[in-house]
């Protein structure tokens, strides 16, 4: 692996968390090269971090380590895990965060991080991003091998990736992801899309598919192909979560017009 | 240029939208330097962002290259650009951005980022700062030339930079910046004032103008010389913008006692 | 010292102030590795900041340069140092910020900031992050010595670090600290513990000290100790700042059962 560590979490930045790690690395190498990905996944939130990994996943040079702490399960009986994955390597709680990025790309190997000899002396049952998490991807970015840090496991814990699913005359799929614009991704990719579409998001029904927010004036709902190339609701400067009260898992259908 | 490359951007921290931008940067200058200038501007404010890049601009070193992404426009008519200003780049939306340093600094030369064999392939309509912006800024740290990137354009767009005006016996001013503080930012310079001031801004009067934020107690009201040499509305230990109902482009006036 | 230079601020991510300061470790020492602690500390909150500090400070390398700026007394008589603390270099207003950090590390030296050869010039009233610690910062990581800089001050302003006292045939202790998840840190050390504890904080009572936020169900309260070795009350997936009315200064006391 290189020496390029790329941090997602849910530490935000009022407190020192993400700033622990990032010492605690190059207190182990200190040639490490630290990237914050981002910080303020909602606490706890494995579903966005799963998402936010799988859109940041492929845009990060080969041989990147992804240390992803969102891990509501600390101290509890959960895995923490190093996975090879598309010639990456993630360093994370083993809940589901890794699910997205798992369906896409594969498993390569993963293994349990059990040989204490890469965690921080007495580590604590709370806070496994600093004694566990940091250290590993440390020691990893200095060449240490994934089989050091313990033994293989087959199976991770993954959530099901939501299908899109034909609805008579249309498709169904659902909200996946919630950016801090407020912007609604869908599962539903555009090769799924009818030539002229209707989507349906609860009561809003937002005809067409442009090509840019700005499409619509201010304040109108529009929907287009997102940066992930998955359909995307979202309204033209303002918030389209709080508009429509919608949330990760509301449904969204598409009908041909 | 050099290998620095600062990023400002209304991303937010709780997405990876500006972790991406880093790894395409990094997948393409793996020694590029990068710099988080700030990620919180507010979704598509140009007029802060704009601000927020004069504040920042002096203080980096020669030949930094900035990367500044508040692009409500994207996907939309408005061009993507490269500009030279006073010895460093920036590349961005063509959208009043560069307004506050095209006025202080002056335009060296400026490109339309028409040649997306410095893009990556399949750019978006959705995330030119992943797909264009990033990937541009890399190839100028690695030396490619702004001739490369596209043709040169002569006329930017701008917004006015607010003038001082005379009022009466005073001086006319709004406020050109909130920063998070809630401190107002005048567009006044530390020479229009009187030498002994009275500043008016909405109900609101202030008698003087003070050194330090501490020089009231706390909850008071209190005009002084901001960082960036303009006359700053604050409440010592409050937020002036709250308290005084006041926004971008609120007026001041000054009056001598 | 080293070139690793961490640093802590109040300012936020939507204004640019915490990138300028990069900026200008970046003019003057290029190879500077700068590493982002935390930039949303409360506004003004120097009880928090040292807090925040002491609970970073320990898994920093050696020889790192923290640049702290929570500065509400800017431009006043309060004074601008640098602390030798543990092998480290702290630069920050003395204003408090360094009272954790000396209370367990002890000072090594400490002197004023008063040569302003090592400053920005025209250094501003407002703006000391800018215009003296991040230049000061700097020029240590270059290899300036500390009696460069300002004369040797013997002592430094600093809080009183609240103890836990016996109470009946319990302990008290007090909230310290409160994190991003609403979690309350309290200053109550494990081996003060009794071996069962009931922990009182306002009318809330909890049973035991558990392993991990998880042991209880979603929405209840829980004791733990916490990654800093002190006594913690949480809510498993919940905000226990917000559901319990508590503060920075809320008595918590203990008692066996």
């Amino acid at each position: 692996m290189s020496g390029l560590i790329a941090l997602m979490t849910d530490f935000g930045l009022r407190d020192p968390f993400s700033g622990v790690m990032k010492g605690v690395i190059l207190g182990i190498n200190p040639s490490a090269q630290i990237v914050d990905v981002c910080h303020d996944i909602r606490p706890g939130d494995i579903k966005s971090a799963a998402f936010s990994l799988y859109m940041a996943f492929a845009y990060f040079p080969a041989e990147t380590i992804f240390a992803v702490v969102v891990d509501p399960g600390v101290g509890m009986e959960r895995k923490a895990i190093a996975a090879e994955i598309g010639g990456k390597v993630v360093v994370c709680p083993d809940n589901g965060i890794l699910s997205w990025v798992l369906h896409d790309f594969g498993l390569g190997k993963a293994v349990e991080l059990t040989n204490d000899r890469f965690h921080l002396h007495n580590a604590s049952e709370t806070f496994h991003g600093r004694d566990v998490f940091a250290p590993v991807a440390a020691h990893l970015s200095l060449g240490a091998r994934l089989d050091e840090m313990g033994a293989e496991i087959k199976e991770l814990v993954t959530s099901p990736i939501p299908q899109v699913i034909e609805q008579g005359p249309g498709v169904q799929g659902e909200i996946v992801y919630i950016d801090h614009f407020g912007n609604l991704v869908t599962n539903i990719p555009s090769d799924r899309l009818p030539e002229k579409a209707r989507i349906h998001i609860g009561s809003v029904e937002v005809l067409g598919v442009s090509k840019a927010y700005g499409d619509v004036p201010a304040g109108h709902a529009i929907a287009l192909i997102g940066s992930t190339g998955l359909l995307e609701v979202a309204v033209n400067g303002g918030d389209a979560s709080q508009m429509f009260g919608a949330s990760i898992g509301t449904h969204v259908v598409v009908y041909g017009v």
